[in-house]
């Protein structure tokens, strides 16, 4: 399999950990956002993806399909390499790992993309400081909400589902590096930050996070 | 089952069509988002989503559980109802009908939701112009995108995927729906266009609208 991804790329980096969750193996295809008016709006790239945005995922089928959107191709890669699960057995416990994913999914990281941002300040011209305010504003009110969430729920244990990671965790961890890359506030968020740290000492998610991708720079 | 619902809400309507296409009854529970300072911020309605969103599934079991996330809800419904199904059998297939509606539900929708314009215009002081442009701008650019994967894709029929509805089918209908409230041009999305008109057919889809529910207003 082939991942058009960008190494500080959230939605790249999930699926890059839902990857290494399962054990598979693939090629990183840097995708630059940002060098030369950025790589994912090429005529080549919006042929792959005609949104424009990584990450995107070429299967080892013949013909490759090429797959889109993080949370549909980790949901495939669920459904043909099942072991390890990333989702439980029962559908009301599949319902609260998918909601937790799509709770960062909807309504925390479309509000900081790159694009976005670029609208705010180049359309909109909201300034520096008000760019970050309005960047920390949606990342701490989701992250306090999700906090909400798995602090009352009893089947939250050493990860936001019991205790080994899923597809919660695979949108949790690339969410809590941005935060701390644009420095919100976190302190409000201690069961967020344990799930995080416990994420971070297993191998699976500290070789997807960006310092350890090809494309990597400082 | 209950659904807390509000009639203009494109996350509760995407619901209402699944809950309909399944033959599920369920009673609403109407959630107003503007009168009073908007009745998804009481503290009661927070005790139910902690993000003050709509929609919230209650299910019939003992005790209750309480559902987030409009695509969560409808996997949900899937799995326990699975006919008619929403998701086609082969993985490849469910990934493309899944990265239609993520398209919609993390690409345009988190955008124009209720609480970000109003962050536009109370703290970024966005004028009423500058906001119907930031709405259509992105209803636009997210349509015109799965135009582009939905015209290029034999798997696409009478409806997202093949001739029955679908859960992609679910969430086009809804972001029309609002992209036609204000006013997009959606004179480049002929198959989009399409394949609404074919699900407006259907008693599902328009029993769903939202000038059919009980909360409805002019």
């Amino acid at each position: 399999m082939k991942l058009h991804s960008y190494f500080r790329s959230s939605a790249s980096y999930r699926v890059r950990i839902a990857l290494n969750l399962k054990g598979l193996s693939y090629e990183t295809v840097p995708v630059h956002l940002l060098k030369g008016g950025g790589q994912q709006l090429t005529p080549e790239y919006l042929t792959l993806n005609p949104d424009g945005l990584v990450p995107v995922l070429i299967t080892d089928d013949a013909p490759p399909t090429t797959l889109m959107q993080s949370l549909a191709i980790i949901e495939y890669l669920e459904e043909i390499h099942p072991q390890p699960p990333l989702l439980p057995e029962k559908a009301l416990d599949r319902a609260f790992v998918r909601s937790i994913a799509l709770a960062i999914a909807c309504e925390i990281h479309p509000l900081n993309n790159l694009r976005v941002l670029r609208y705010l300040v180049r359309n909109l011209k909201v300034n520096e400081e008000d760019k970050t305010l309005w960047y920390r504003h949606w990342c701490e009110h989701g992250l306090a909400s999700i906090e909400k969430i798995l602090v009352r729920d009893a089947r939250v244990g050493k990860f936001c589902y019991g205790d080994s990671p899923s597809l919660a965790d695979c949108f949790l961890v690339p969410q809590v590096a941005n935060a701390q890359r644009f420095e919100c506030d976190l302190s409000r968020m201690p069961t967020v930050m344990r799930i995080h740290e416990t994420c971070m000492a297993l191998d699976a998610f500290v070789s997807a996070s960006p310092p350890k991708q090809p494309d990597a720079e400082n």
